[in-house]
């Protein structure tokens, strides 16, 4: 189930069977608003709190994705989901309310790869029958609690990005109809030294390339058997530079299969500035964009990589380089082999 | 290998073959001391930060388990890790030096058990061969998050606990000389509506109670399975709530085998109100205390049961209640089945 040195084959193929994707108001605006369930058109989602608001989607995206699959919370074994906030409150909240044994988990923005890697490896080995897996980000809350209160007003430079509000859930069963995950490639922390907060695709394109790289290696691949690989977020100014390494470490690619979901979630014409990012985008994109996609059989074989930041303000404020992590998870269509 | 409705068995029996337990200088006037590899004579461990020196404390564990195993970070297939900090950052910088695949978690002072029981899943499943897993605290970089300063010099009640500065980490292989990982049983979030962050004790009790109750369920035992049953952390307030509702759910338990890390770690003199919690303690205890009573053959059978407070500062303000979780994790000596 190991090959090579960091990455898991899905032999037994668990299968995405339902998803729930749930979005804010600015999300109704943007370029993949037909691909989520379901929106607010606040951003307090009827919530006291921007932190409750975004523990609001999480709880509403997975009782979406049971609904669809007709089953009840009691039916799922395990729920792995993580968010931004400090010590994931949204998260530990929304699993109050959803009474699932639960399995905490932080890799910031790479939290919904992470998540879905480790679903798929339990419900792949027979842990479980039915898991949820997914991450949730709040506009508000995470710009809050990383920069400065919004209503301050203040400017940022075209390097940052914008922080989406949704949530994205899986739910991963032993059989049914559905995406199937095929493999799951594990992130090292990677860090060249950037420290720059508001220019994170430049820090994480490395750790991107890094596990892609892996990813290939371990399985023996080269980019051409994937239809997309769909970074999560790099944006405007990561991707050029993980196009730039991939040549650096002679990997092939077509730029037209490299994609990524800050660039796509929104309209160009959206404020933006360099594109989207949240542990909620990568999740959003992939259980309903990429999701919808493989199953008209349009994308036969998706690899996700989503990656994180895993930066504090403290550790800014200490002057620290930005650690970063990326996890990859190839998703396929069901009859495809 | 899911048996009931959340408990894994470990049927090939994964080995914890080797661990590292660092603490500091409080830590070493303790009753325990005995059990640590080594301690820092100073909170700072070398380090220009009490973050950092937290980090220090988790990645010279890490260093003391490969050592003993003689085995290089390049051997270790994924380390399952985290911490209290936001964004777990300690955890995080660890890994980067560390380099080696990295899952972060979030589960509180659960985060040890948490870790573990996806540690011995995954070898278990044959997803590695050797994993690395554990956590850590820091008693000023946590006190800090998460309430005043310390040096501000603010009374405490005296049903607050202490948070140890140590890192406990556990090298968990498919095969060798220790201790057996045996099963694990996964908590659900629970919360009885206590809001008093100075009393986790009481908050956290119900949540051990529960997953323990939910273990001996899916497995059929009863408590005299076990010559220690571990909780971490209830200390003096939320141990004698615990036996209280052992009594209410008609589990009938012998007190003397029902202990808390929380009142272990220290000697009854040190200044440390109801007791000791953070991340770092429960691992302590498990990874040099137990595991040493266990190799010796003292104990046969224990049940680790990492308790953990899933608050944040933020939503103490907010005025919630403090949501609560319990992991349970079996490891018994290597000759009994």
């Amino acid at each position: 189930m190991l090959v090579g040195k960091r990455t898991w084959m899905f032999e037994k193929r668990p299968v995405i069977i339902s998803s729930g994707v749930i979005g804010g108001p600015f999300e109704k605006q943007g370029a993949l608003a037909n691909d989520f369930d379901r929106f607010y058109d606040d951003l307090w989602c009827g919530e006291k709190s921007y932190e409750q608001a975004q523990k609001k989607l999480l709880e509403d995206a997975c009782q979406e994705a049971l609904n669809k699959a007709n089953l009840k919370q009691e039916d799922i074994q395990f729920i792995f989901a993580g968010d931004l906030l400090n010590q994931i409150t949204s998260t530990s909240f929304a699993c109050r309310s959803l009474s699932i044994p639960y399995f905490g988990l932080f890799g910031a923005c790479a939290t919904s790869m992470e998540a879905l890697a480790l679903a798929a490896y339990v419900v792949n080995s027979q842990g479980a029958q039915h898991v949820l897996t997914g991450s949730c980000s709040h506009n508000a809350a995470i710009e809050k609690t990383f920069r400065y209160p919004t209503e301050y007003g203040s400017q940022k430079p075209p390097t940052a990005q914008w922080t989406v509000t949704a949530a994205g859930v899986g739910l991963v069963a032993s059989q049914g109809e559905g995406a199937v995950v095929t493999s799951a490639t594990i992130g090292k922390v990677i860090d060249e030294g950037l420290k720059d907060p508001f220019n994170m695709g430049a820090a994480m394109a490395p750790a991107a390339v890094d596990t892609i790289k892996a990813h290939l290696t371990d399985r023996n691949l080269s980019t051409d058997h994937y239809d997309l690989i769909l970074t999560g977020d790099l944006a405007k100014i990561g991707r050029p530079i993980a196009l730039e390494l991939f040549q650096q470490n002679k990997i092939s690619i077509q730029e037209d299969i490299f994609q990524d979901a800050g660039l796509l979630i929104y309209k160009p014409d959206q404020p933006i500035q360099a594109g989207a990012s949240g542990a909620g985008c990568s999740a959003a994109v992939t259980y309903g964009h990429i999701l919808k996609r493989i199953q008209s059989g349009e994308l036969k074989r998706v690899l996700i990589v989503a990656t994180g930041a895993l930066l504090s303000p403290l550790t800014f404020q200490q002057k620290e380089s930005i650690p970063c992590i990326a996890h990859a998870v190839s998703i396929e269509h069901q009859g495809g082999m």
